[in-house]
């Protein structure tokens, strides 16, 4: 009638290794945390950081053991006006090295590249050139065999890729098991299960990341987690997937990131137990260079981009909402959305 | 090499029932939603709270269709001066009724009182003289034969009654198991696992809820969950309870509550899927009453309750940090409580 309780789940094993030692006060050292600070955060100011800032962020994460920064986007140049957006949806290798020098740290960096937004194949030179070390294609699951392309062509060129597939919450489920078969024989280094919308449960996440699994094993490819926070889960869900086996964690400094945000570094780094991690260094950081920054961009948790959330749909709405003064009523907004 | 990914977890039935059908889509009819926005909220501001508000937070309540609403204390007034402290430390029934009348609908009304700072025998009136239907006793480990008794003397009187266990997260396991075991014969209707510093990860509420649950089940005793927000995990945790089988859920209107606040109604009442709840008024009282509080009320995560979350320390000193102008360096802060 009353089963004993059972033993917990591990946050620091894959969940089939149960020797109470690599449970809970071990650590899983094949877990990568990524810091996508400046790049996840360049959607709220179209990429316009100071330099001191981006410094900032990279001695930072440089201190805290954390193991890649992603600084920006390799977008498309073609057609645009100088100073139209920032440099960090370029990362010229100038722009990069007037930051980082040749990077002569442990920290690894990274650009994220759009399908179908870039130049690949042109814009992103041979690894020697380069001080990135890995490219992470961005693809919408119409997207995969261009996303495949970029992804080769990286490899070719000398760097680690990842895979991100976006929107994994509205793709439907046979789309999506074919996306994934066709993506685990790209010989990525990882495939992310993205939460574009922030619209998942604890429960879906377990879902997307077994299936992700299921997928990539065979192939020794890692399965990695991007969160965002419209219903407050982006570090739940985060360490939900850890449990699980993912070993890519992306997060930000105070979860700094479009609309809700993304999973706060200072949360991981906290939860996580290796000791090459240091969260003072970003608690530091986040005191005197992010937080200063949240009145004017406003980005976090709040009612409309919850509303977003839970009805599965990209937060732009909310965005424009939060945009529109004087506020309209918050029901008004969530029943446009229900209808 | 590869599992199948498994089952996921059932949100809305209990573990062991694994019929689609009482997965995800369904609901569990059980689950009672119990509002604590005014009480919790009430360690924010000494209890003063305007009658318009507490009205407000009543009526929406009840048109949310939520369970249960706890309105304040009920502590000891030996010795107190009047006006030192709001109506809602006390929770006189003039005072109730002058917000609820006769309480003309389903909403049950709660009250907690506190072991040791109480004077349950006279205080508490019989039943059939009172607007209250629910007396919550909340009690450390060590005041348990006190709560014992008052749980006895409320039964007695004609109430439901519950036990709210506090600071569960520093019993020593041998002390708890012992609580726990007098607890289960108390015929109490619920017995909550109470994360009163916000500390517990996912992994440790799965701990603490097969625990509880291992004593109540064959009392048949509910568990219930009581989350804080310092790791920005209130609301995971009480889904995480959820999914386990926790049938009593407590929230606050935008998470309103001590330090970093609670699991927020509008979250939860948008994860649960009985239709008796409606998330709209929730909504446009946390627009138009409480979120006005918040710039001078403070409540939420922030890096101070974060930190003491992360040591499983009381907030009261994240409190005192907030209080103290101009602000100490944050690092400081962390190796203050980590010395």
């Amino acid at each position: 009638m009353s089963a004993q309780p059972k033993e917990i789940k591990s946050a620091n094993s894959k969940t089939d290794q149960t020797s109470p030692a690599s449970q809970w006060i071990s650590y899983r050292p094949e877990i990568k945390v990524l810091d996508c600070t400046i790049r996840d955060g360049g959607l709220m100011n179209d990429h316009h950081f100071d330099d001191a800032l981006v410094k900032a962020v990279y001695h930072t994460c440089v201190a805290a053991g954390v193991d890649y920064m992603e600084l920006g986007y390799k977008a498309s140049r073609k057609g645009i006006v100088a100073g139209e957006h920032g440099a960090w949806k370029y990362c010229t290798e100038e722009d990069l090295r007037r930051i980082v020098g040749d990077n002569p740290s442990s920290l690894k960096l990274s650009i994220m590249a759009d399908a179908e937004r870039c130049d690949y194949k042109t814009d992103i030179p041979p690894k020697p050139e380069s001080v990135v070390d890995m490219i992470r294609v961005a693809t919408y699951i119409n997207q995969i065999p261009t996303a495949l392309d970029m992804v080769k062509d990286a490899q070719d060129k000398g760097y680690e890729t990842t895979l991100n597939l976006m929107a994994a919450s509205t793709v439907l489920e046979r789309d999506l098991n074919e996306g994934l078969e066709l993506m685990a024989q790209s010989n990525t280094k990882a495939i992310y299960v993205v939460d574009s919308f922030g619209s998942l449960y604890g429960e879906q996440i377990q879902y997307f990341v077994k299936k992700y699994q299921h997928y990539c094993r065979g192939a020794g490819i890692e399965v990695g987690i991007h969160a965002h926070n419209n219903l407050q889960l982006a570090f739940a869900n985060t360490i939900e997937a850890v449990v699980l086996g993912c070993n890519f964690l992306d997060a930000t400094l105070a979860g700094f990131g479009r609309g809700a945000g993304n999973c706060p570094m200072e949360l991981l780094l906290g939860f996580l137990h290796n000791p090459k991690y240091d969260q003072r260094p970003v608690l530091r950081c986040v005191q005197d260079h992010i937080e200063p920054m949240r009145s004017k961009l406003l980005w976090g948790f709040d009612l409309p981009y919850m509303i977003t959330g839970q009805f599965n749909q990209h937060p732009r709405s909310a965005i424009k909402y939060n945009a529109t003064e004087p506020k309209e009523d918050i029901v008004k907004f969530f029943d446009m959305l229900s209808d």
